[in-house]
């Protein structure tokens, strides 16, 4: 990647487990706060996706876990839009130590739209477009 | 699956998300008590193999979602040991509705055997012996 | 109390902390569960009192913490409701560790009684009828 | 207060319940977030007191709720060291609004000194000393 956006979160006291480690679940929140910020940082709120009747659900979600991210650690979540197609969005995401650079994390999540009833819809073409020229493919 | 460990569940409050359903995390702390519960069925207390110095964290999660679990559903959550070599084991999850008979989501861990101190190791052949017993492969 | 009524949970995996103690969150998610299971046994469903369209918000909330309850314990949570006036609603909690009878937690819950629009609203007649006869005060 | 650390924090979509309000267990969760934060500020990290063994355990919590947090939204934690003697310390927090001034919360947490077997410490003089020197309570 090296193109996505980037957000820096710190591992709570509660999402750390046992072992001091952030809690695999976590990162998924990680991931969701990754494409959130993405959207935002493009003029798009998930808030008013919501506000205005659509969802995103996820519909696939996959992780690889590659070292821990421990309790008060500030790791980095790089979230990149992947794939879209009228009824569908890929995000891929990976967690970094900023503090060394290493890979802590990568995954991905897939997306239906549906509308506050539970159908599935397509994107409107205006918003298709756009999503479009976010995608990144080449990392 | 069928032969699978069956869990019932109920989404609990805070679990569910603004449209009522319980969120994608929830899946994975779902898994993580079906597979919980399918080795104390056997014997094994994952509590036990915490005190005992081991671990297995999850180094690769999968889920993908049929349909949503609403606030305060009961789920059943069916679980199956599906592959143990000497350093790594796969669960598989299947999440259903049992007043349906719907799957409403299916997925899997794969884990790796690790000391207190972090470091790889492999399963002791009495307990990796004990695991190939559990296998299920034809679901 | 004694005459409360009693649900058993066990500390799930991620509400375990760094020391293996249930975070002092859970314990009111616990409260929460509690006094869901206790509404259900009375016959009024939380879930269906959301649909009619009101909700019953958290408007205060107290625990003291007297002892731990570890990862993968079994707790009960004993529930009351403690006071009903048209207006609002206290319930009483006590978390205890089934396998000595020694008291881990107790706690209080306040809530107001709102509609959709988060307008404050009056308990119904027989709504607040039927649940003055489910409070415990002396205990 | 006023004089109290800020620290800003956003709603997280998993935080926000079936109402889009930010569940009443997550205001603890930020609290938790302030006192870290408002520790470190001060030279002394969490992770390094549990580091050298000792904790600071909740043993009481609550919390007032005056206006709900929504999904998305941003608010401000204020807190301050409000007590401190040789064996708990207490902190009060203060929830706002910060585009509107509005309070939305309030609450306290109360805390034991304990070492590494759970046993109630004293704090040593020096960090004692220190502490003292952060208490606000003319708020």
């Amino acid at each position: 990647m090296g193109q996505g956006h980037r957000l820096r979160v710190r591992v709570r006291f509660p999402e750390a487990d046992l072992m001091g480690w952030a809690h695999h679940t976590v990162y998924f929140v990680w991931f969701e706060m990754g494409r959130t910020e993405l959207m935002r940082a493009y003029g798009l709120s998930y808030k008013e996706v919501v506000a205005q009747g659509y969802h995103l659900p996820v519909i696939e979600a996959h992780a690889r876990y590659r070292k821990a991210a421990h309790y008060d650690q500030e790791v980095e979540v790089e979230t990149v839009l992947y794939e879209v197609d009228r009824l569908t969005l890929k995000f891929r995401y990976r967690v970094w130590d900023p503090s060394t650079g290493a890979l802590l994390a990568e995954g991905w999540t897939r997306h239906a739209v549906i509308d506050g009833a539970g159908r599935l819809r397509r994107l409107p073409a205006p918003v298709y477009d756009a999503l479009c020229r976010w995608v990144v493919t080449d990392s």
